[in-house]
C-alpha cells in the first residue's frame, strides 16, 4: 500500500519499489508510531476535529497495534511502503473509513520524524544506564585494585610508577563526558516536530505545546521548516556515539596490550575468553578487539550521516531517509559492547607480581631529577644530570639503582647518601598529591568525587564539581 | 633545540628531525603557551617552589614574549621542535639559567594540552559571535522580507506556499542550536589539565583550583592519566563547527538555488557576486558554493581525528599531536564563511514578483483536501478528491482554480461555490496558525520567540523556551 | 559450536556470546564457504593428507551444504558462532568423524578472507553488468535526444549551449572509469590466501598455484602473514562503490534539478515517480534523492572500514572482521539503486520546449567575445567589450539579441551586422567543434568511441583510446 | 586582480574577497600553470589563432615566469585571485597587450583541472620512489635478518614462531600493491581536459590530441562537461594516499610494540629516537607515532574530498576548488614520513635474544597437533588433545615441553618419544614450506619474487607473477 497512489496512475516498476520500500529499516519505529499516533488523536480531538467516540475507537486500535507490533505478531505486508503505511493500513483493517481521518493535518514529513525522536528518547536511558555500569565496573575495580601499583606509559615505555586504582579511573572520567553529552542529546531531542505538517505547519487548530506534553516532549519546535528537515538531534546522538565508541576503542586497546604475554598485568576470565581454531595455546581477547574494531564503523557512520545531510536545501528531501539507519547501527553496536565490555573487565584477574617486576627502576629518573630541584637546582639542569645518570647506568648495563654513590657525584656534587630513597614506588608514587595526582590520598579523593558524580552526570554538565 | 638531547646522544636524522617537528602548526599556541607558563610561574610561587623575585622575572620576561609572539615578531629558529621549547629557549636567552626553573614540576604532555584547551576557550566567543551576526542578518530579512511569500519545497518540487520570513528563520534555528552546543563545550573545555606533569600527577605541591581560577577555567581535570590524553573538547569543538558548516551549507544550496535563473527568487549584490573568465554574462554565487564545498572538509576533519583517537591507549602517544590542524582548519574556514556569508544575505535583492508568479494554484492541492475536511470526509479520502482533481486539470492543461464547480462536483458533491476561496495564497498561509507554523501571527510570534532566543542561547540550552 | 571450547573451559558468558558471533553478517559467505572447502578437501588429496574416497565423500557433503546454504534451508543453530564453525558442525553430523580432517592445516584466518575474496569475485560481474546497463540507458538517450539543445550550467548559472545528447554522455565516462577500476579491483582481489593457515602458512606439502587456479584465483599470496590480515581488495572494492555512487548522486542531483518545475526540462515517468502523504498535488523524484542522499552512507562506510584497519598490527586481529558489513551494504545499495537509475532514465520525458525557451541570447556572450576575436581583438578585450554589452543590455532590459548594432558599435566599432549571426543556438553548438566538444559532429564521433569503450573498459584502462 | 571585474561592477566586499581567493592554495600550481599555458600557446599557434612570432613572445615569458615561481621569486599581489589570474597579470606586466590573447578558447575550468593533473603527474614519481626506497629498506631487512625468528602474534598473543625475514617482507607486499594502483592513478591522471573552455568544448580548432602529446598526456578527455566537473583522478590519488597512510600505520603500531620494553625486540636508532621533555630516561617511538596518527588525516580527507563531490551536479560548481588542499596535505604528510620510516627501519638494532627467548614451547601446540593428525588423528580430534595438554601444562604451571611422555600418553596414546622433536622452532619452520610460508627456503623464494616485482608493479599490476 502507498498513501499517493490515487495521485500518480499505474504501478511502481519493481526497481523504484524495491528501492523505495524503507521499512526493513523503519519498521523498528512501529511501536513510537503507533504512541505518536494515539497523542495525535487526542490533539485531534481538542481540536475539535474528532469526537471523542472517534478519538477513543481510533486509539483503541492504535493501543493494539501497538501490542501487535512490540510482540512482533504485527502483520507486514510486501506492498507497506513504511512503518507509517503498514500502521495506518493495519488500522483501516481494524476500524474502517474512520482510520481515514487521523492522518489530518499530520504529513510523513513531521510524522516520522517525531517517531525518531521519540525512539531516541526511548533508548537514551538504556545507554546510559549501560554506560553508567561499566562506570560502575571502573569504581569497584579502582576500589578492589587500590593496593596495586604498575608502571605509567606514555609512548608505549614506561614513564612512571601510578597506581592501578587511578588507571582505572582515568577510563571513568571520558564516560561521565559521554553521559553529561547524552543529557544535552536528550534535550534537543526532547523538542516535538509533530504539528508543522508537510513542512507549513498544520491546518488545523492543534495546540502544539500540550500535545509536546502528552508525548513527554519539552516543547514544540519552533518553525515547522526546520521541523521536519532537522535532523541534528540524530547526528548529535550519532556523534555521542562515536565518541563513546572511540572511548571503548581506547580502553580495549590497552586491555589487549595488558592481556598479551608481553604484559601480562591482566588475564581475561574464561568467560569472556575466546580461542584459535587452529592453535590450541590462544587465549585471546576478541571482545576487546571487537570493541575497539566496531569504533570504526561508529565513526564511518557519523561521517555518512553529515555526508547525507550536507548541502540539502530545506524542507524535506527523501536523502533524509537514511538517517535511522547508521543511528540504528551505532546504537546496536554500542548496545551490544558495554555489557560484554563490564562483564570481562568485573571479571578479569590481575596479575600484581607482573606489574611489580616492571617497575624497574628508570621510571624514577623523574623522581631524582626532582630531587636535585630540592637541592636548589634549576629543573632543566636536573633533567640533564639525571639523563646523564640513565646513560651511566645503560654503559654499565645496571638499573640506576645499583650506580654508586661516587658515580652519581661524579655526575653532580648535590647528590647525597638520602638519594637511594628516592628509587621507590611508595615514595614516587606519594609525591604525586596534588588534586588529580596518583597519589594514594589523592587517588581515594578522586574515588569519592567519581562516586558523587556518577549519580549527577548533569551537575557535572553545568561546570559544577560534583 | 630540543628538550631531552642530552639524553640521546647524537643528532637527530634530518628526516626524522623534519617529521617531528609540529612548529609550523603548533606556533599558533604562542600566546597560549606564554600565558599558561606565567600562571604555572605564579603556581609554582605559591607552592614555594620560586621565590617571588624569580616568579617576576620570569613573568615579566613571558610577558614580553607574549608580545613578541602576538605582535609576529617572535623569531623561530629552526631549531625549534614546537612552540614550547622556543618559548623556553626564548625565555633562556631573556634571564639565563632561571629560565630552566620554569618547567619544574610541569611537562610538555600537560602543557599543550592546556594551551590547545586556551586557545579554544580564547576563540570560541569570536566563532559564537560569528554566528550569532548571521542570525542576526536572518532576523533582520525575516523582518524586512515579511510581506513576501513564496512556494516552500519538499523534493525540490513545489509544495506549499510559506512566507518568506518563515523561510529566514528556519535558517536562524539550526545557528541556534550550534550556539547552545558551543556554550556545552566551552564548559567541557574549560576543564584544566595543567598539573599533571606527565602523566602520574605533578610531585610539588601545586594548588590546582588556584591555578585554574588563574587561568579562566572552571577547574581542574580530576585525573591526571585522563588530563594529558583526553581530546574529547576537541572533537567536540571539531563536531560542533562540522555541524555548522552543515547547516551554512544547507543555506548555500538553497541561495544558489534562489538565485538561479530558473528560479530567480534572489539577486546576490555585486559585491558579493562573482563572474566567470570566459563566459561575460555570467554572476555566480561563489561565495555559497564555497560554504557548501567546504562543508565537506570540516567533516573529514572530524573522521579524521576520530580515526586517529581511535584505539589510543593513555596516557599520552605523539599521535595526540595531530589534534591541532583539522581544529584550526575548521575554524578558519567558518571565521572566512560566516562573515561573507552574513555581508551577502544582508544585501540580497529579494524578487517578489517571481515567487508571487510561483505560488500556482497547484499548492492549494492539501487546502482543497482540508476543504473537503470541513465538510465531514476523512481526510485519507479527501485526499484522493483532491488529487483526482489535479490530474482532471492536468489532463486539461489547466491549472486546478479553472475547472468549473461542475467539474469539482462530478468528482465529490462536497464541493461548493465557495470553494474558489481556498484557492489563495493569504488564506492558505492564514490556516498555518498553530505554533511553528506559516501564519503571518504565526510567524510574528515565532520571530519574537527568536530575539528572545538570541539573547540567551543557554537558556534555551537547558531547555527553556526562552 | 565453537571450535575452541576444550582450550577453554566452561561457558562463554551471553554479553560475550552475543558480541562474538558473526553469524547474522557472515552468513552471507556460506556458499563460498562450502565451495573454497570443497577446494581444500581436493587440495588435502593431492597433498596426501586425505584419501580419494575420504576426499569424495567429504566434497560430496560440501556440496549438499552448499545447496542447503544457497536455497536458504540450511539449519543455523544460535550456538554456531559464525559460518565457519556452522558449516564444519553440519558436516560432522552428515558424515561424522571425518570432518574433523578438513581443518587440517587451515585456520579461519586464511579461509574467512578466502570466502570473503570469493564473494567478491563472485560479485563483481553482476555490478558491472548494472553499471553497464545504466550506461547503455546513457547512450541510447544520447541517441534518441540528438536534436535537443540545452543550457549548459556552471555554478547553476547558465552558461552555454550544449546538446543534450553531450550531457547524457558526461555521465556515461564517470561510469566507464568506475568499470576500469573494478576491473582492476578484480585482479587483486584474485590472489589466494588459502594456505597461509593462521599466519605462519600450512604445515602440509599444499600445492597453493594449483589450489588457486581450482578456486578460479589468479595466483596465491606471496606471503602468509599479509594473507591472513590484508583487506585492502576489501577496502578498494569499497571505495569503488562509493566513487560510483558519488556519480550517481551527481546524475541524481542534476535530474532532480530539471525535473523541477523551475527547470522543467525532464518528466519523471509515473512509474518512477512517487507522491505525497499530504499533498495531492506532489510528483517526486525520490528514487534521485534516495541515490543522492545513499552516497552519504558508501563514503561513511569506506572512512570507517579504513578507521578500522588503521593501526591494526598484523597478522590477524579480530577487527578484521569489521570488513564485511561496509562492503555487504555499500554493494546492496548499489545493487538497488542501478536498476532503478537506469530504468527511470530509460522512460523520462524529455521536454525540450522548456529546454529551448531557457536558450536565452545571454549565453551568446562567449560567442560574442570569439566575434570579436576574430576580428583581431585579443580575447581579454574581446570578454571586456561583451561583458559591456551585456551590462548595456541589463540596463535597457533587454536581452542582447536586441541592441542596435549602433549600441554594440558605440562599444567596440568592430561590430558588422554579421554579428546577429552569432547569436544562434546551432552556429555556437557547431564552433565547438574540437574533440570531446558539443558540436553535433563532435558528439557523433563521442558517441562511437563511447560505444567502443563500453565493451572494453579494461583495454580503456590500459591507456589506450579503445 | 580578478578577470571579471567588467561584469560585475564595484568592488568585492573584503570578506568576499578573501573567501573567494584561492591563492594561499593554488600558488603550489604556478610551474604547472606557466607549462601548460606554454602548450596551449603552441596549440593555438597550430590552430592559426596565434603567430608564431605571437607564441615565441608569450612562451618566453612564460618561460620566465615558470622560474620565478619556481625559484620563489614570482612577485604574488594581495589581489591575485588565484595562480590563473597572477600568471595572468604577470604576463601582462612582461609583454603587454599581447598576453590578452592566451586565454583564447580556454577558461579557468579547463586550465585548473589541467594544472592539477600535471601536478599529480609531476608528484607520482617522486612518491613511488619513497615507497620504492622503503620496499628496499624491507628487502634489506629481510636479507640482513634472515637467521632470526620471533614469536609471529594474532590477536596480539604469541601464536607460531616465524622468521623475522618473512616479518618484514609482510610489510613489502601492501606497499607494492600502492605501486600498482599508483600505476594505475596515473593512466587515469593522464587524459588532458584542456580544450574542454567553460564546459562546452572550445570554439577553436585546436588539435587536443597534439596538446596531449605536448604535455605529456596520453589521450584528451572524450567530453567536455566531464572534463571540468571530473575530480576522479584527485579522489584516486588521495585513496591511494591514505591506503598507504593506512599500511604505514600498520607496520608503525607493530614497531611501537616491538620496541617496547615489554617486547624488546627492536631498539631504534638514536637518529631516530625522541626523548621525553620530563622524564629524563625514555626513549620514544615518536616517528611512528606520528605516522600512525597521520593516518587519521589522510582518511578524513578522503571521507572529505567525497563529500565534497557527492550531489554536485555537472559541470563546474566552485565546491570544485576544494579539491587541492586535501591532496596536498596527504601528498605532504606520507612525503615527510616515507623517508623518516625508511632511515628508521635501515638502522633500526634488533635483538635476536629477546625474540629468541620469547618463543616458548605453547607456541608449538599445533605442531603438537599436527604431529597427532600424521599419527592418522583427524585434525578436529588431534587439535582438542593438543588443547588439554596445554591446559595440563599450565595446572601444573610447566611449559608443555616439560611434560612428561606419561603424561601425554593419558591424553592420547597416540604420543611417543619421538614427540618431543616437534617442539622445536628449526621443525616448526621448516614445516611451513609451501609457497607463501614461513619455512626459510620459501621465504628465500618469496624474496627472490618480491626483489623481481618490486622494478615491475605494472607487470605485477596486470596479473603475472612478475
Amino acid at each position: 500500500m502507498t498513501l499517493w497512489r490515487s495521485r500518480i496512475p499505474g504501478e511502481s516498476d519493481p526497481s523504484a519499489q524495491a528501492l523505495n520500500s524503507s521499512l526493513a529499516v523503519d519498521r523498528r519505529l512501529g511501536p513510537q508510531d503507533a504512541r505518536a499516533s494515539a497523542a495525535w488523536a487526542r490533539a485531534l480531538t481538542r481540536a475539535g476535529v474528532l469526537t471523542p467516540p472517534e478519538s477513543d475507537q481510533i486509539i483503541a486500535a492504535l493501543g493494539a497495534i501497538g501490542t501487535e507490533l512490540e510482540t512482533g505478531v504485527f502483520g507486514f505486508q510486501e506492498t507497506d511502503e513504511d512503518i507509517h503505511t503498514a500502521v495506518e493500513r493495519r488500522l483501516a483493517e481494524l476500524i474502517g473509513p474512520l482510520a481515514g481521518k487521523l492522518p489530518t493535518g499530520r504529513s510523513r514529513n513531521d510524522q516520522v520524524v517525531t517517531d525518531f525522536r521519540l525512539w531516541v528518547l526511548d533508548h537514551l536511558p538504556a545507554l546510559d544506564a549501560a554506560i553508567a555500569d561499566l562506570q560502575t565496573a571502573l569504581l569497584e575495580r579502582a576500589e578492589a585494585d587500590a593496593a596495586a601499583a604498575l608502571p605509567g606509559y606514555t609512548h608505549l615505555q614506561r614513564a612512571q610508577p601510578i597506581l592501578l586504582s587511578h588507571w582505572w579511573l582515568s577510563h571513568f572520567w571520558p564516560l561521565l563526558r559521554d553521559r553529561e553529552r547524552l543529557e544535552q542529546v536528550q534535550r534537543r531531542t526532547g523538542q516535538l516536530p509533530l504539528g508543522s505538517a508537510a513542512l507549513a505547519g498544520t491546518a488545523y487548530p492543534i495546540d502544539r505545546d500540550a500535545l509536546a506534553a502528552d508525548l513527554g516532549f519539552e516543547a514544540a519546535v519552533p518553525n515547522s521548516l526546520d521541523a521536519v528537515s532537522d535532523r541534528d538531534f540524530a547526528v548529535e546522538f550519532l556523534f555521542s556515539l562515536a565518541l563513546t565508541g572511540v572511548h571503548l576503542s581506547r580502553l580495549s586497546e590497552a586491555v589487549v596490550l595488558f592481556s598479551s604475554r608481553e604484559f601480562g598485568f591482566f588475564e581475561i576470565a574464561d568467560a569472556f575468553s575466546t580461542g584459535s581454531s587452529q592453535m590450541p595455546q590462544k587465549r585471546n581477547a576478541d571482545i576487546f578487539e571487537l570493541a575497539r574494531g566496531k569504533a570504526g564503523a561508529t565513526i564511518g557512520a557519523l561521517a555518512g550521516l553529515l555526508a547525507t545531510l550536507k548541502g540539502l536545501p530545506s524542507a524535506y528531501d527523501r536523502d533524509l531517509q537514511e538517517d535511522k539507519l547508521p543511528v540504528f547501527m551505532a546504537y546496536d553496536t554500542l548496545s551490544l559492547l558495554l555489557p560484554a565490555l563490564t562483564g570481562a573487565l568485573r571479571s578479569l584477574v590481575v596479575n600484581r607480581e607482573r606489574m611489580q617486576a616492571a617497575l624497574e627502576p628508570d621510571l624514577f629518573a623523574t623522581d631524582l631529577a626532582d630531587y636535585l630541584v630540592r637541592r636548589g637546582i634549576p629543573f632543566r639542569q636536573a633533567y640533564e644530570i639525571s639523563a646523564r645518570v640513565v646513560r651511566l647506568a645503560g654503559e654499565q648495563s645496571v638499573p640506576i639503582s645499583e650506580l654508586t654513590l661516587a658515580d652519581l657525584k661524579r655526575l653532580s656534587p648535590a647528590f647525597e647518601s638520602d638519594v637511594q630513597a628516592v628509587l621507590d614506588t611508595s615514595r614516587s608514587l606519594a609525591q604525586r598529591s596534588a588534586r588529580g595526582g596518583t597519589a594514594p590520598e589523592a587517588v581515594a579523593e578522586q574515588l569519592k568525587e567519581a562516586r558523587r558524580a556518577w549519580s549527577h552526570p548533569a551537575r557535572n554538565a553545568q561546570g559544577g564539581k560534583g
